[in-house]
């Protein structure tokens, strides 16, 4: 069923993607249909994050189903938040969509961004639907709470911390390789079927990742503030980089102790890829990186998922690999920025 | 001069265009620079609006400055808040940002976000900047409070009340036909003068609206607390219909009564344009429509700038337009809405 989003207008469209919203958050006072949503967060400060997702740069719909992608564009907004040590608590979505989409794409998108809020506990509670001239826009911004003074930020990391990672990295970057092979091998062939056999957790971690709620909790009953915290989006080196900046440090990561999983590592090998460069410069895993005081070491270690892949420096010390043979190589930000090259 | 934004890199512009930022604000409590700001708002609501810009949908930069778009994004996102009865205090602005934009062309949108910004007293706390392969798309989220139970949405109508509309309408509609015809006007002359004399206002009001801080306080200096409000971005016709439709009510609205400023009225007679239609259903004027109890008429006469227009009814007797000769016309939403048509 193809329905022109035209028969429905922006409100009868807005109207259908929002029925039925009930509030699961007691902060959230009033949602959707105003000005603006009403709330309240008396004891708690209050954490605001934004991000855009544009067609062509992003994503691309050829392999990404749109109820997927709503989830994600969603998810990665939640992981901003708990990379505050916070909780989301209710999303903004702007759209921009061009005449190729249909209401039920828009449904399907909705669907995945509902999927989302569900299962993080989150509340849509407006939003702005508009036109595009181009391809499909998606702008979500991302409201959460944090006890006062409990928020980490990037800054505050201090010389002899750990470093520490979540989950492993390179999965979702090797992920969209082989999306992007399977659609090059795809091109001019009639019922094409992907080959995903064995891979199949490097497409879910590009195509519908997880942020990492279960760390920020176990964090917080472990009895452990971390001193700095981020969320891995451009790529291990490039948000470490981001840390040591704000923090005015240096660190250590050693090679041997990153994360990495086993169909990650095949992967690197079919492509001929360098798996550590993976690793450290593919993007998209919204791990979770952060640094503890060493004191922790015992606590951390016990937390399930979670890695320490080195430790803080003095700022003179520069910020460098150790590599598997003890030699040292400065960490660079090669993270895919969309605005370079 | 001309940079390029690649020779910065996203994080290159970001620094260069949140540079020198200072919280005005006691709510802000940690501005750009993380993965998402810190805010507090112990004693009163908190207000989330959000507004997407796309380029060759809502603005066309060969008469819009950049430095005016950045400015009205910014205001119209104000104006949502102060539609809510309330102030607005942080943003955060998401940009994608196409090839032909130099690193000097995203100074001058943000020159005018600032500046809109220090006039209004709001701070700049966060958002997202990233490469577009279509136009300029721009995404604001605007964070403000309320007193609380003091927010004013669509839905508070009640027979009998006065409905009240600040400054004029028409006149942004007016600029933009003006601005469209010195385009067509334009096409192939060389060293095109565009003619605006005795037309300034109008042009003003397409490229750089107010939002009405004004009306807002001098209701609250005169005790006033509107039952219903709204800011008209897509024409009265429509924005009185959503206060209607969320208010269970019907309207009249006197179309002798509907201000109109002179160079509005002049540009539609030499347009050949119906005045009325323009008023009622030309876009982007971000003033105020609100409703008021009957008793609040001697108090609303006295305040500068407010006109009362009309009076709600029951639900059951519609909402009407009564036309100069005593004739009823039911209103209707031709707003000129992107996704229709």
């Amino acid at each position: 069923m193809e329905t022109e989003i035209s028969s429905l207008g922006e409100f009868g469209l807005i109207d259908r993607v929002t029925s039925d919203l009930t509030a699961r958050n007691s902060s959230t006072v009033k949602s959707v249909g105003d000005d603006a949503a009403v709330l309240t967060y008396p004891d708690t400060d209050v954490l605001v994050s934004s991000d855009m997702l544009l067609e062509g740069v992003h994503f691309d719909l050829t392999y990404m189903p749109l109820k997927h992608l709503g989830y994600k564009a969603a998810v990665v907004n939640f992981s901003d938040i708990y990379a505050m040590n916070g909780t989301p608590r209710q999303i903004t979505v702007s759209l921009g969509i061009s005449k190729r989409f249909t209401v039920e794409h828009i449904d399907e998108l909705y669907a995945g961004i509902r999927l989302a809020c569900d299962i993080y506990g989150v509340d849509l509670v407006g939003g702005d639907t508009t036109a595009s001239r181009a391809g499909l826009v998606i702008s979500i911004t991302c409201i959460g709470d944090v006890a006062k003074e409990e928020a980490v930020g990037r800054d505050g990391a201090k010389d002899t911390d750990l470093i520490c990672v979540s989950g492993d990295l390179g999965a979702a970057y090797m992920g969209l390789q082989l999306l992007e092979r399977e659609k090059a091998a795809s091109a001019g062939v009639k019922d094409f079927m992907p080959r995903f056999e064995g891979k199949e957790y490097l497409v879910e971690r590009q195509l519908k990742p997880e942020a990492r709620k279960d760390i920020v909790a176990m964090l917080a009953e472990a009895g452990i503030k971390p001193t700095s915290m981020i969320d891995i989006s451009d790529g291990l080196s490039s948000e470490l980089l981001h840390i040591c900046h704000a923090s005015k440090t240096g660190c250590r990561v050693y090679e041997d102790r990153i994360p990495i999983d086993y169909q990650t590592a095949i992967m690197a090998e079919e492509l001929n890829m360098n798996l550590v460069t993976a690793a450290l410069n593919g993007g998209e895993d919204y791990e979770l990186l952060f640094t503890v005081p060493l004191h922790c070491h015992e606590k951390i270690k016990e937390i399930n998922g979670v890695k320490v892949i080195g430790h803080i420096t003095s700022e003179s010390l520069g910020c460098e690999l150790v590599t598997r043979d003890g030699a040292e190589m400065p960490l660079r930000a090669q993270g895919f920025n969309h605005l370079e090259g």
